[in-house]
């Protein structure tokens, strides 16, 4: 089944479900609805939920909040402490004193640069474990983090270096951190996936390499990504699909055509605008203009609810002090 | 008459010259072609092509080389020293001993970086006349730069910024550089457009406030700009106008829809687009994936090229030295 | 009377009381003792104060805190608060609506970029105003914020960037960061001196250029400073009377060279030591290693204690969460 | 045998040498002067000499070039065709086609930062190998590039980071590049260290950790170091003996405190420094104010001597064109 480009489990759920009554096998569904935000925890549970999702077997858990991008500052520290509570709940059944954070992304490029932002910000501390000799610690974690570049600029996988860090200092488990490729513009900087499926690193541009999970790196994987790009070509379909359903309302020409066009099956029209739009589409993002202020702000949102759910001794009236 | 987004004066008169038979009166234009490289020098000479164009009186000269996006380096060696050549001719008539060069832009967002990393390349003098109370040299200019940052950074408008710094220092003329807007992807990364009618700061990005120009500044403005970005709303535009036109090859019902189409005006379409894409639309921009190495690349280009228009001693040779 | 370098009045006041028995006249100084810092109110008060310690007639802050470098939070914290009560009195007999932060330094040299770090970590609020053509608010002042980089990247002098700004949006008052030399170690990352007497841009690094203060300016400047770096001749003048000290107590022939050195002038020995030191020494500067991770602390410090003294809204706790 | 610090050869050897007669046993030295540049080629060649220099058995090629921080084009060329000459005649022997870059030290710190700048300009193209599954390129060589940071960023030693990477992508050898710290001011940005024995990380601030050599590594290791720092106590240390000289031969009493000095070892007079130097100088540092400047200049004149030496299709006018 052809799927639109996506890296969120909501959304791929959504297009599964188009025009379907019933809820698809081999996949669990809870929501829980709060005034600020909504929780979406999707499991998927066996292979015919994988294929029909197009998405691992696994958990997503999924965090929305739109009114997230507007920088409200009690609503980042809610949704950094619900970030936490979610973090938690995922790691606690493993071994998780040694933790290995992860920021994927190429600094360079403003939308992509999430990752290396959170990793800035996260408290790192197994250098003082090293010095002091120490195993534990009551208040602290023992974590590393690292921010491994892009292919592009290293001319390495990402996933061949972390693997290589992984095998010399044998972390519990790793916190992978990447900007997403949305379908829906509504989810930019309002949407934040927690996931143990892994990451495949370059979702966001749409390249696969080497994958950054628990098969590949020998330790769980806990990804937690927010889209900043939505991908140009499935945009285009979509708004295509708004105006036609318009201008369905408006003409009787126009109800015949949206006929026409709902006959056409989501992959045609797709590989239409593909071919119309030339060589210059499949490299190109669609991503807010104030970007920076939206990457800065999440960064903030994310490394504190790592710091809370990772480091016990740390609780959110601790957490913005570690921020500079 | 309804305007589509674009920057480029190039696009402004094809814009104007759909289904039109002969050239819009009022404007001259003169091409040059060469095996890696079109120049098309625009002069638009009264109000009336002013009006129709929605550009202002003055001159436009546009290199467009496609190939230029790949990075090649002799290319890129020729386009630095084919845009020296047309400064040369745009700054000759005027007093041009004192250069203030501004780097448009917010360091912080990529694809709006040109800007800035061009006035970190350009060969920066003025202190050095100064020390040494000097007034001329015969290989050297007396140039300054700045980077004035975005209105969002500082709370004050680019224009002020510049103003302010002009009546202290009291150039000869303003070399402007901007990333700006296209209609048409195939225009970024390889196109350069330099004009004396000035910069409308933050054109990449849709905001209108006080112009850097002479009428507001006191001094010629040259404005260099480079095409980054694609405003988005245009951007699905004209796809749409694309992809009906090829199902009009294909369907009969497409044929008349097509009909149906084409009778819209295109602020019809537009303004349809707009209202379907809802507020997220107005504050996107679409821009290639590798934009960090364009931005790299494209500056490099366009210092070199006003390294060598200004100082009198600096050739191609030398010019790449400069760099680092 | 020849001084040895330093950007603090604390120092200045040391250098003239060595081996006098009563307070200079001319300078009045009042000291407020705290568990954890120390603050000293130097006021000087006429020509003859100001010609013996070599700073202008006005008022000096000192705020010593020698735990600071060791960034505990609630210390930090309380410093800030502290920072903003002594901006507060220093502002309160002014107009001061709209103010002007000016981050001095080069934001690509490590120790020197304190100035433009708290630029970034400011509230800067003027866009607004203007935008929605405001003159007062109740939580917030108008605040814009510049760092107009060094001669050697722009090839203008600050002062005159400022004037030029300053110029054209008419604040009320400008605050300035700089980070500074001092005489001794103990002060890098532990002082901060509030003065309304301005800045010498490149104070840190020895050139006198047109100064950042009010007779310049036109407006009231409250400078702020914190040391990072020491004057590299200014150290080893101290250090070699402080072994010769040492080497007193321990030798009859160290006793009978001690009065020699004693007998040298400050002035004769610190040219003894440049003259021996070659022409490198003139521009280094001593720095701690760790030098990046104090700027961001002491600019966060800084930026908290500006934000919660002019912006009536703010206070304490929020003021950690707009560092971002 | 006590030895003050430095991480240049040629000063460890002229720390032995002084007052002794013939060169060191178990040293091999070799001299070329040019105008420009001198060249001393120093083999350690077994357990005596590396006990008396403190310094690996191995070779150190030593290019110094006093004229190099004045940053003439002409000059910093052909210094990267002597890197490059010099890098050949060292990597010529070993398996060379797959090489591993690595840029050590703190880009947040500015003295700090020549090893990440390298990086960021040499030429990366082991992903299009990876990509086009090819072995050999008469051309280009297989290269990656890292930047591992420091510990107190990543919380993991540097060591590690390499040697993972290292298991993952089994390069041929290893070039390391670091900023050094070295005993004279003299040799700042003019002194161009090459070696084959490793660099222990953080050398130029003084911290030992799991070294970046063949034995720990498992590939050659060839490392190129540029003093861009100087041990604060050793700078005094060495300007105390230079004043002390200078007084000897002004007064009676200054003749016979000089001898009295002279007895005291080098030992004890270090010693008497750091003592009386309290817990600030152990972490300082004494760099140059225009060390941005320099880290630019000299990261260029490397990255190019770099990029001739491994790629074959690369020379000195190619060179300086993949620098932006």
């Amino acid at each position: 089944m052809f799927q639109l480009r996506t890296d969120l489990a909501v959304e791929a759920r959504e297009i599964y479900n188009e025009g379907k009554e019933k809820e698809v096998s081999g996949v669990e569904v809870e929501k829980e609805e709060d005034k600020d935000y909504i929780v979406t925890r999707i499991k998927i549970l066996d292979e015919s939920g994988q294929q029909k999702l197009n998405k691992k077997i696994g958990s997503y858990i999924t965090i929305e909040s739109p009114a997230l991008k507007k920088a409200d500052q009690d609503l980042k520290d809610n949704i950094s402490k619900l970030l936490a509570k979610e973090l938690k709940v995922m790691i606690e059944p493993m071994k998780h004193n040694k933790v290995l954070i992860v920021g994927l992304g190429n600094r360079n490029v403003t939308p992509d640069a999430l990752g290396p932002k959170v990793v800035e910000k996260v408290l790192v501390t197994r250098h003082f474990f090293q010095d002091y000799n120490k195993d534990q610690d009551e208040s602290m974690a023992n974590v590393s983090a690292v921010s491994p570049g892009v292919m592009g600029l290293t001319g390495i996988e990402t996933g061949e270096i972390i693997k290589g860090i992984i095998e010399k200092t044998n972390p519990d488990i790793v916190i992978a951190i990447d900007a997403l490729a949305s379908r829906n513009m509504k989810h930019i900087s309002s949407t934040i996936q927690i996931s143990n499926t892994g990451i495949s690193p370059g979702s966001g541009v749409g390249n696969k390499r080497k994958p950054i999970n628990s098969e590949y790196l020998g330790v769980p994987v806990i990804a937690i990504g927010i889209p900043t790009v939505v991908d140009a070509a499935t945009l285009i379909n979509d708004t295509i699909g708004l105006i036609i359903g318009e201008m369905k309302n408006h003409t009787k020409e126009g109800q015949e055509f949206y006929s026409l066009l709902e006959d056409l099956s989501s992959r045609d029209k797709y590989n239409l605008i593909k071919e119309v739009l030339t060589p210059y589409m499949d490299n190109v993002m669609v991503t807010p203009k104030e970007v920076d202020d939206l990457i800065n702000d999440l960064s903030q949102v994310v490394s504190n609810g790592i710091n809370i759910s990772v480091h016990p001794g740390i609780d959110l009236k601790d957490v913005n002090r570690y921020l500079n």
